[in-house]
């Protein structure tokens, strides 16, 4: 999907809502624990009654690699699910990963060519021999770590190399390497205060921003430091809409979640 | 597995060569390619000639994803092929992975519970709260990248902040993390040099080193500068062994090999 795609269907749906599709088995109402894939028969009831609300679904890998192969089937019958349904949406495997070149290059071909995810979220530590395989993808788009939303992001991310954080480093020197125009940056929910001086670097890539809900970031924060004329965000939540219930309504309940999002997200737009 | 069996075992195979299984399918000799499952039948052989000459296996997981359930198959098989037939073996899952805590966590119960790895490499971008999850797990190892093999390294990994390089905050404050006795580091090959400098911070800590064969790095030279009392080493080589023939014979080759390393560790371990 094109970037230009996803800003129409942005103003289509009047939403910037990327819902995480983080299943937790402990977490998921008992009765689909009877199904043959729960993990695939939450996501599908989510995704039927929200897919209207949302621009964006976003699983995290670690909750079905936790699963083995049942975590990776259901990972793989998600994303079909989506492309087929729902072409007009854009995924994310949010998977922050990154190797040498010819490994990156492995987990490219598992994200954007099997799996056939449109973007894929990958960390910076290893630098652009590891990053720059992912970007080669014509169409794809390439989530870089930037400014993460847990207080581990204290630890080195905004520590100063010549009196500039190593976050910013992280989005001028990526925007030197080859096909940049294909990255797209993480920044949580939690940093709003430092989305004016990101967008100084990166006037207009898109950000995916997780850490709204459950970790506490602010919708209107994000909006106010961070939105381009573009909008150039995606917010994410995830367990403050998938687990509004654990009932058999948890579907219904997840989209009146999103809704309330996705209202805020409207009349920002229209301010 | 404990260090301490680690170390005997180091010492009882006169080897500290750990073998990369990175499984690429259009680099393994055809007659595998007719069997159900060429990734473990490769994987099998070169174990089975390999196995008295290196004391650790390390999978990349990108190699086994780009495969999708076919692919997360072979790894299951593989790990439980060495558990069983090896339990002496050192596994690492060479994963790179690191996200927010409760993410980790699943990515640790991947590797550590349902793949049952001895260890696994994280990376440290999101900071002390992305790799405290793995850290929890008793009898297990985390093996933090520190200074990768790739010229990407110098990117982020050396520049300075206070004068003192990224990687070398990365090794000091990971000391501090609870349970930092589980630590290893990733230290590259390619950068044997760096070692002297880095056993000042981690005197003790066991390395995982990439990068001898295909990327260039010298043995010698890794063990001039980084060994210790307890060796504290485990060299890997991935494809400088595993793609030594792709011939029917890639097995004996892989092991001829793999001896040639082995003979020139266990010289090194008389001096």
């Amino acid at each position: 999907m094109t970037t230009t795609q996803l800003i129409a269907e942005i103003h289509r749906k009047k939403s910037f809502l990327c819902i995480g599709l983080d299943v937790d088995l402990q977490k998921i109402p008992k009765h689909l624990l009877e199904t043959d894939d729960p993990i695939f028969e939450f996501n599908k009831a989510i995704i039927d009654t929200t897919h209207h609300l949302a621009v964006a679904y976003k699983p995290n890998t670690a909750f079905y690699e936790a699963y083995g192969i049942k975590g990776w089937r259901a990972l793989e019958k998600t994303i079909q699910y989506l492309n087929t349904n729902h072409p007009e949406i854009f995924t994310i495997a949010d998977a922050k990963r990154g190797d040498i070149g010819n490994t990156s290059s492995m987990y490219a071909k598992a994200f954007f060519e099997d799996l056939a995810f449109d973007s894929v979220t990958v960390a910076p530590y290893m630098g652009k021999d590891s990053v720059e395989p992912f970007l080669a993808f014509e169409g794809k788009h390439t989530i870089l770590l930037a400014l993460t939303s847990n207080e581990g992001a204290y630890d080195f991310q905004t520590k100063l190399i010549d009196n500039k954080e190593v976050y910013k480093h992280v989005l001028e020197t990526s925007k030197g390497w080859k096909n940049s125009e294909n990255l797209m940056y993480v920044v949580g929910a939690t940093k709003a205060s430092f989305l004016g001086e990101i967008r100084k670097i990166i006037p207009e890539s898109f950000l995916l921003v997780p850490g709204v809900g459950a970790q506490g970031g602010n919708l209107q924060d994000v909006c106010n430091y961070g939105m381009t004329k573009d909008v150039g965000l995606l917010i994410n939540s995830s367990r403050g809409i998938i687990y509004a219930s654990n009932q058999e309504n948890f579907a219904s309940a997840a989209a009146e979640k999103a809704a309330e999002l996705q209202t805020q997200m409207a009349e920002i737009l229209a301010q």
